[in-house]
């Protein structure tokens, strides 16, 4: 993988010369181009050998193109609010938005091959992680971000010989450390990683482009121009992008049987009881949201369901239980502006709770696989592919320490009606039906299919789904409860 | 302040029992309008004796209105990333956006109030801090926040009585703590600096609200029928609301002498010399930027200036001696929607660096005294008390380690010509011409005006403007750099 990298190439002072202001220039106006079509995000993920420029190439890019509209981060160790999410958190909330170009030193790959180098995990936790990155890295491009990553390789003579340099100058011994020299010694074990770690990720979409860092002048050039390409290519695509279907086809409907059809609809509770279990249960949450093995969890709760479901009444039954200060509910709308600049995780992503808290979404991420499948407003692709991109997600905040509870509310269609006509009579429920209600239910067999589809393929151990028989509400509230606080109990 | 709250007020169960189901249906209907109209953010501060339900209220709240559009917040410690930023910033970050209410406990009163009586800080610097708040809360009010502040009051009687009635309950027992009997013993200290607290920052626009908290019937209703009137009223004033200018009009233009009128443009710097005073100060910035003394601060640059004053070119100069890992560049375009639905600061705040970082603003806040002011998109009153709110904003900035640096470039109206026509002609620096850069030049009088009104307004000892010659770039570049050197110098 490194074979070519290692040998000695290099550009003429001349040739540099003469090359150097032609692809400023080009670069400048390709950057131009992606920032008034504003169609795609440019990520650029650095990486390799200690001394072999990558500071040296991010700072010239930042020269040659315009800083305004690239940003650059370093990851050290997390903040304490970083820390107290799943390790992707940092890297969504520095994602570039459309039109923009982000930086990554230190990206998603530092801390599985340093730690591998060191000992500190095993083979088999590498592969794993190399296993979350390649998914991660194919929700961003199938999302649409232009992701190259630059490996910069020294050969091990090449790096000692860069080191000893740096240091014999009064002007640049400042830059190598200690930790330089210890890292040094490692250099074929950290080799043999990165290689490994590079051919695992190394993907049509996402390839690693790994680039001779001993001459300067022939890495940057090197480096800018495959910039250019990139950007020349993805920029004359323009929207004729061609998206792949998952090889999967959506389960075709040959009977009549489905889910959510062989459902108990006519499951109810009488007041009286209802209002026994509501008050123990309720204590029972109360008791469960203070106590500390709760607290050391996040806990997430999801909720979906039919219009008119009970969704709202629901939420209150269970955060009447608990401290305003503990939990946060999110409602989820349109995006943003500054949401639709981004993959569309990231607006999930920017409401995780730090351990300790609590995130009720009213309506979430489903979203992909249910109304924006059912209307279209994502291609079949894109809602195809959602599904495990949803479990990857879920399964990163699952591994961090949360505990996920994901509901569907279900009604009969009549039970629908009923009760869109009773609410149009009650004027504090006014703000309840819009027209969008009326279309949607239009669509009922749509939304069922999807529904369907989307618990079967999103339903796992860790992070199953509870179909909520909603019909009679005291029921659905009891049923909601209760799974809470079993949940709990068995942390 | 607190006598009348002091006596025994009770609201019968019978009342309540009759009044509550109106006070909620009213409550939700006002809350269906605000989010509806998403004319203006509410924003709860809660404050109080221990024990007199600030806790239960707001939770009653959430009860009674739709939680999904409250958000609520209990600031504990900072968490490092507000550490290393004014202590305002998590305050800001947590503003509800219109449309929405936001719920604060442990507000920006909590830390001066408890120093105080801990005796952790002086009367003096108590003082200071209640005038910040005051502009603070001012400056909310002025961007269209309804701000409520309500005081949950016990006298010390009913405070004893009310920990002991807790203790006795196995149920509430874990509700007092040893803290709660130990800031009981400086009941009457806590009570005499918080009256003097409240007295300081009631004002007409945000005056404290003090709830007799005794008998939960009564704070109750009381804080909900509150709540419930500013809502209606602020909703039914709509888009007539009026806005009052400060005292003090621009300042008339009796001749024709002017601050940029007065300044040496023909200062010029020839090649030669240029090339060696840029090699020597962006050395001396590079190595200032390494060192541990301007890394324990923050460094805020703010660039304004005429279109084609050479803003991009001279941010350049400074950014290629830096690490493209240590500096930010912030352009200031339009504001999102997400932007805005806040105060017109917000939107800086959220940029503010931490401790050890390099932003660097490309337009900013004074976008308000300059293009807002001139193209009428803000009232005169907005605009005039702008001044003091950048002024304040800046000294939080200071105050807390930032080392600030504003730049103004200025060319003549001739060159600024000569200038756009040379870049039509030039294709690689094709973006920089729109034709809104054309209208801006009709209305080049109006800017002067407003620059020289913003330069007297704001030009502070500790954050004084430069006014950059920047007629011959060289010469401009060269200025800007050595003050950035001289500064660092002085640290």
């Amino acid at each position: 993988m490194f074979e070519s990298a290692d040998l000695d190439h290099k550009v003429s002072k001349e040739e540099y010369k003469r090359e150097e202001p032609k692809l400023r220039e080009a670069l400048l106006n390709a950057q131009f181009d992606l920032g008034a079509q504003k169609d795609f995000a440019v990520l650029i993920i650095i990486g390799g050998v200690d001394g072999a420029g990558k500071g040296e190439t991010v700072n010239l890019l930042n020269e040659w193109m315009d800083p305004r509209h690239i940003v650059t981060y370093a990851f050290g160790p997390p903040s304490d609010e970083e820390a107290a999410r799943p390790p992707m958190w940092r890297f969504w909330r520095a994602l570039p938005p459309r039109g923009k170009i982000g930086v990554f030193f230190g990206s998603w790959y530092t801390e599985p091959i340093v730690n591998r180098v060191l000992g500190k995990c095993t083979d088999n936790d590498l592969q794993k992680y190399l296993d979350e990155i390649f998914r991660h890295e194919k929700m961003l491009v199938d999302e649409g971000v232009l992701l190259l990553k630059f490996w910069f390789n020294l050969s091990k003579d090449q790096q000692r010989k860069r080191l000893k340099a740096l240091e014999s100058d009064p002007k640049t011994k400042w830059r190598v450390t200690k930790e330089d020299w210890r890292r040094f010694k490692v250099y074929d074990r950290f080799r043999e990683i990165s290689e490994h770690a590079l051919r695992e990720t190394s993907t049509a979409g996402a390839p690693w482009i790994v680039v001779p860092g001993a001459d300067p002048r022939f890495r940057s050039l090197t480096a800018g121009r495959i910039l250019l390409e990139a950007l020349k290519k993805r920029l004359a695509e323009g929207e004729r992008r061609e998206k792949r279907a998952d090889a999967v086809p959506p389960m075709p409907q040959l009977d009549n049987l489905r889910l959510l059809r062989s459902l108990d609809m006519t499951q109810r509770l009488e007041k009286k009881r209802y209002e026994k279990l509501l008050e123990r249960y309720q204590g029972e949450l109360n008791v469960y949201s203070r106590s500390k093995k709760v607290r050391k969890h996040s806990v997430i709760l999801v909720f979906e369901g039919w219009d008119a479901g009970g969704k709202g009444s629901a939420v209150r039954r269970i955060t009447s239980a608990l401290d305003a200060r503990q939990y946060r509910i999110v409602p989820i709308a349109a995006p943003t502006e500054e949401e639709r600049a981004q993959p569309y995780l990231w607006r999930f992503w920017r409401h995780v709770p730090g351990l300790g808290g609590i995130t009720i979404f009213d309506r979430s991420w489903y979203g992909r696989v249910l109304v924006e499948r059912v209307e279209g407003f994502c291609s079949q692709a894109d809602w195809m592919r959602a599904y495990s991109e949803i479990n990857d997600f879920e399964e990163q905040l699952v591994q961090n320490g949360a505990v996920m509870f994901k509901y569907w509310l279900h009604i009969t269609k009549d039970e629908q009606l009923r009760r869109f006509k009773e609410r149009q009579k009650t004027s504090f429920k006014r703000f309840k039906i819009t027209d969008e209600d009326w279309r949607n239910r239009d669509k009922w067999a749509d939304y069922e299919a999807a529904v369907c589809d989307m618990v079967d393929r999103t339903s796992t151990e860790i992070s199953p789904w509870t179909i909520v028989e909603a019909q009679d509400k005291p029921f659905a509230r009891i049923k909601l409860l209760k799974s809470l606080v079993e949940k709990f109990r068995t942390l």
